[in-house]
């Protein structure tokens, strides 16, 4: 049993996250996720998966070039190439960790590998000695562990500690096991396997039967001192282990569960709304710890206890996982140096141009709506980052729409400067303006979703409209804000389709190269 | 231990669900979802708590009166008006269950009861005597028992068999423990407390730390026979444990938890979708079960092993919890009689009326749009169940919006019969209806949400509006689909005032009876 009661947690939000159907991530997405994770205290951080594409290779480099603190992780399987890739990746990085995995479940070895198991044993070997080449910090991961036999599995984990791997990981890919046998796992190979003292054990848990934080906590009672998660549980299928649940578990329950994380819970609501902002995935209302509802009451009984004392529904507080009380301070007479202070304070720092621009817009949202909240703020100033390099731009709409039909929309763009200008019917409004904007910037991109929620409360609200577009495989998501439904409807497919054009401009480029 | 293997599936999406902030249901609502919880083999289904209001004993009411094979449940607090109440509601059921409870922790009793422990004790005994003398079926709940200090807990509990208590639950009320210490409770409870071989002991989770199905689990290990969760993880903060999740969990484990529920699974995604539509909460994308990314693989890595073998990646199938794949199989050539067997498969039977006024509009929807999938036909005939009875409806809309401003609504309502005609500005043009539709009809509410989805993917996609307005204190859903954001919008808002002109006349009505 290892003595530390350090836990190291191990973000994969960009790995694993982002191989959820439509959760594609730009360069300059993860670049940003990356700087707050950092911030926060994540000591792991896992960007892509480098040999998947020269864009994939790229986005994992320049992830790592803004990191301080936190180790930079690329993943990659058993073969040469992919390894050989990832080590030119992470080279970017202060710290960097290879993350090299094969399969040793049967089912996975027969039918996905097709390989036999001693053929699997000397690929665990290989890999990770020539992983060791590039770098001190090699993790192995025996993917679908948790269905492996388990005394091939302690043969597989012992090839890797001997050929040098640091940190051995524990795959519940499948998101199968339950925390009495998953903390059993590591229990047996922490005993059985020669050398399990000198490296880390990790887990790593999919949330398929709702057990995935239980499941990790369970693995570090059994010994393990890594957890990979993912904010807002993200990954596959039914996701991750959430990230913001594992720190704060551990935190909440410190007495009776002495492990500790670097963690800074004060900034999880913040990455929890980057995450849902770059994918376009809405966290649900009842989501743990980042839920709109997780530390909301509704009924008489409760909130009638709450009144009384706080602590009688209550086991943490807003504050303490960065759900600030929504503040209303700002309004019209605000000055500059006022917004500028608040945008400190929600996490922005802009240029003195990009700070003029919002300031500007904060005074017009001024004129149009009562009340200000900062979640206006961040909205307008998020819209206002996600248009700064976009190559199309919405100049004029207008629409006219109702029961009577036909809805048409008249949109004026800016494209690459040159002004564009065209008219169109749809069934409904929002498809005219669609339809409108594929002929003035023709593409072949296919809409995958569109979405539109209330930034915030009341019939002024500004609306956060979100469209995935995806074209080739590659998905991609735009999300503009406006009191208008209709004009941020617009401003979020030109984001998307600018988002497109910019990663295909990439992609020719690297292919190029 | 108990030697039954049989686990009772409680739910509670009626009563711990509705207790979310904005999840207030209708008596509609309730015999609903009443009757596809009684379907699926829930076991008892709580259906509210009668003492809250006249319109929550009448909703209690109305689902005992629909309920086939489902004991009905109602909740109540210690006091004599609370249970007696609750006697009077469960009685339009086949089999009727009080569920009694009093907090019984040191903060709880001390803040919130202002009651010794002592008196504590008295009101569980006497609670349950009176509930006995109601009906066979007396659940007793010990609030917030895993911050209870244990001895007191068992004396507790001992009071509330020995006054007839037939089930003894022990919630989690703060989302605060974790698998093994909830276990631990069980254990020690039912080798202590003298009698308890008598009764059924219940798991009652809160996943404030994402913990609450694990738990749920363990407390089944340690002796529980009961398991009380909601459909979606509906409740409290950041909710309950979920059916879906518990009920999936023990079928794909059954070999190494050896228990077992009567919850068909294939019903699992129709009481999802019923929920998220009554509540206007969408379930999150990588929601476990019945999320719509849950069953979905997007990296190559992943599909290459599906191809080869699904059991490489899948532990369940999507069908096996009601996740069909999205059939194409209903056009413009379709006739009524393959339109009425497609709603049957959909698990809709609608009087000959109703059928022929859906098949007017799926014709209309098959001139507007190329492919009609289920989903379409399911957002069609909702919306038309949600509008047979309305004081209000739309009659025609016309609105001119865009960048330029100002945007105008013009709106026909028929209000009780009688046309109405307004025009309104506001500030986008979902603004400018709202308005419009209060100068057509004054009232009171205020917009709580105001939220969009496609139903299906592809521009011509339906749009599917969610609309919650408040009124002193009750909130109340409104949901409309169209392939017009603007007509679908208007409708929703018109769909929530309905319900809530309906629930103030019903409140009216019992205050007066």
């Amino acid at each position: 049993m290892p003595s530390s009661s350090n836990i190291t947690i191990f973000d994969t939000t960009m790995r694993d996250g982002e191989q959820s159907p439509g959760a594609a991530m730009t360069l300059e997405d993860k670049v940003e996720l990356g700087r707050i994770l950092d911030q926060m205290g994540v000591n792991v951080i896992e960007a892509g998966f480098p040999n998947a594409s020269n864009g994939d290779f790229e986005a994992v480099r320049a992830v790592g070039a803004v990191l301080d603190n936190a180790v930079l992780c690329g993943l990659s399987r058993a073969q040469p190439r992919d390894i050989e890739r990832c080590g030119e990746a992470i080279k970017s990085a202060k710290r960097g960790r290879i993350h090299t995995f094969i399969s040793t479940s049967p089912i996975h070895m027969k039918h996905k590998l097709q390989m036999a198991p001693e053929q699997v044993l000397d690929a665990v070997t290989a890999s990770v000695t020539l992983a060791r080449k590039f770098t001190d910090d090699v993790e192995w991961s025996a993917e679908d562990a948790t269905r492996t036999e388990r005394d091939f599995l302690r043969r597989c984990v012992e090839a890797a500690i001997k050929a040098g791997a640091t940190t051995i990981n524990i795959p519940d890919t499948v998101g199968y096991s339950y925390p009495d046998e998953y903390r059993a796992i590591f229990e047996d190979l922490i005993a059985a396997v020669p050398g399990a003292d000198r490296v880390r054990f990790s887990a790593h848990c999919h949330n398929d039967l709702g057990l995935a934080v239980a499941n990790s906590l369970a693995a570090v009672q059994g010994g393990a001192r890594q957890i990979e998660c993912a904010i807002n549980g993200l990954g596959e299928r039914a996701g991750n282990a959430a990230l913001e649940e594992i720190v704060m578990a551990l935190k909440v329950r410190g007495e009776d569960l002495p492990y500790h994380t670097a963690v800074d819970p004060a900034h999880l609501m913040r990455a929890s709304q980057t995450v849902a902002r770059i994918t376009g995935f809405p966290v649900q209302y009842n989501k743990a710890i980042v839920g709109k509802n997780a530390f909301s009451h509704e009924s008489g009984i409760h909130q009638d206890g709450m009144l009384k004392h706080a602590q009688t529904y209550e086991i943490m507080r807003p504050e303490d996982v960065g759900q600030g009380a929504t503040s209303l301070v700002m309004g019209k007479l605000s000055g500059r140096h006022a917004f500028k202070k608040k945008l400190e304070e929600l996490g922005y720092t802009l240029s003195d141009n990009a700070l003029a621009d919002a300031f500007h817009r904060f005074k017009d949202l001024c004129d149009r709506k009562r009340h200000v909240f900062d979640e206006d703020i961040i909205a307008l100033v998020d819209d206002h980052i996600a248009h700064a390099d976009a190559a199309i731009q919405v100049t004029r709409l207008r629409v006219v729409a109702g029961t009577d039909g036909p809805q048409t929309a008249e949109i004026d763009l800016a494209v690459n400067g040159e002004a564009v200008w065209r008219t169109a019917r749809g069934n409904g409004p929002v498809d005219a303006i669609f339809n409108a904007i594929k002929a003035a910037a023709p593409h072949e991109a296919q809409l995958e979703l569109y979405q539109v929620q209330a930034v915030t409360e009341g019939t002024d609200a500004q609306a956060n409209v979100s469209v995935r577009l995806s074209s080739n495989g590659r998905s991609v998501s735009g999300r503009s804000a406006d009191a208008d439904t209709l004009v941020a409807s617009a401003r979020a497919y030109v984001a998307a389709l600018n988002r497109l054009l910019a990663l295909q401009a990439r992609q020719g480029n690297a292919d190029a190269a």
